[in-house]
């Protein structure tokens, strides 16, 4: 991965704060780990409430802790007055989400003024060993002068 | 769409029982509508433990019941011993997910004895007017033999 | 499908100059066939060339006109003095490509003043009997003010 | 990358040979690199009948080896009497294919009995200097029993 230089110093604060305004997050127990330039982990506890048929981590759930850590590593690149939008995402499950917890980690693959593209893998760990559980490339668009935050 | 001929003459239970045990489909507060051989509809009322920093659906939540619809629209097809995987779905939301309701309506395009390709429409509601929020294309494996309800 | 206006009256011609100044459509046989506000169709004739070992069309054949099929459809709808390019694209296989030739059909599902998301069918005719043997979703981005021609 | 392997010990002249037999590839100019067990390079020096209208290397064309050396590193992995297909893949192209050779490099990422999933890097190589052009994921099946050869 190549290395980035954040084009905003506040970069951390501004990433967690906008974290902190999604209650779909708090809804799903997702919690806002490491969060550095071009790279965000997003970790899922275990929890009943996130799961499918067979108790494993719903794809649903997967899919939007990937979609979060991959839009907030696009996130750490913009300049301060701006707010991220996912263009689209492909998501390959490939094996069931187990275990106590998920850990999806994004990874900005190409910063372009207007669309960036994001590498995310899900890992899902149980008694200490990472299963790689999903894999998805990612494409968001920067709406610059537009704010993230609330009026 | 091709007309499709469900194998199990019993898909609807199947298809409503499967759901019902989805415990993150409860937490969304997602409802099952129109179930049909080879499409389903899923809804999902706006709340606010829903949505993203900017107040309207999250394109997680958006993105799970895309991925839930276009499963059980998958799964109206396989025979009655069998369970439904996701292996992969792309997704574009193309507009912001705003009104009083998401409706995602999975249509099967291509059922093969081992793999399934749906399409994905999800649509945003306000003020009884729709707007194409998201299109998605997913592949589903069935897993014959096996079952998709508790031991 | 929704209707389009487009954007500049000369739309049919800047898109067939466009096409014509691919050598890669000539190295494969392609032709452009319909071209109307937001659709375009592209045929690829049969030929050893195109095919992969089992004689029928190579999957980079069949990726390669719906790509273009879908690029100009967006292009159909972008000002005169523009360049298009595909931001990606997702396509699924459903079909062997057996047949005479391939017809691929780009649709515009949602035109942006800067991304514009087409879905792309493509067929295989064979005795006059068409399969859907693929479909794709796809996002071009605009250029505006920089030109598709030659300098 | 997981360290993978092959099924069968013949494996680099079963995959140098399935190329061989594909017409495309020669149309192209296309050329099997190396090929080692879950990994496989194709090289596209540049033509100009591999062009679109500004001279770089067409995204059909970046497309098209990006899936071959996809298919052919899933195939590595394979049983002796199989054939592969794709099922489905994403490409974000990131970056203009300006150079003198295009690299696509396929890496399995998880490989099943009946599906494997491969991440691809296409790389566009100038004055010996390589850029990141295109990434693609895919999901191929494998066909067992089949034969990949002529009957």
């Amino acid at each position: 991965m190549p290395a980035f230089e954040p084009g905003d110093p506040d970069y951390q604060r501004r990433v967690r704060d906008s974290f902190a305004r999604q209650p779909f997050m708090a809804t799903l127990g997702a919690e806002l780990a490491a969060v550095t330039p071009g790279r965000v982990e997003v970790v899922l506890p275990y929890a009943e409430g996130v799961t499918q048929q067979h108790g494993f981590f719903h794809g649903g759930s997967i899919g939007a802790i990937a979609d979060t850590a991959g839009g907030y590593a696009a996130f750490t690149l913009f300049p301060a007055e701006s707010t991220v939008l996912t263009v689209e995402y492909k998501i390959n499950i490939m094996a069931p989400g187990k275990g106590e917890r998920l850990v999806a980690i994004g990874e900005v693959v190409r910063s372009g003024r207007t669309l960036t593209i994001v590498r995310v893998d899900v890992h899902a760990e149980a008694a200490g060993a990472r299963t790689l559980c999903a894999t998805a490339t990612q494409t968001l668009i920067c709406l610059a002068g537009r704010s993230d935050g609330p009026a």
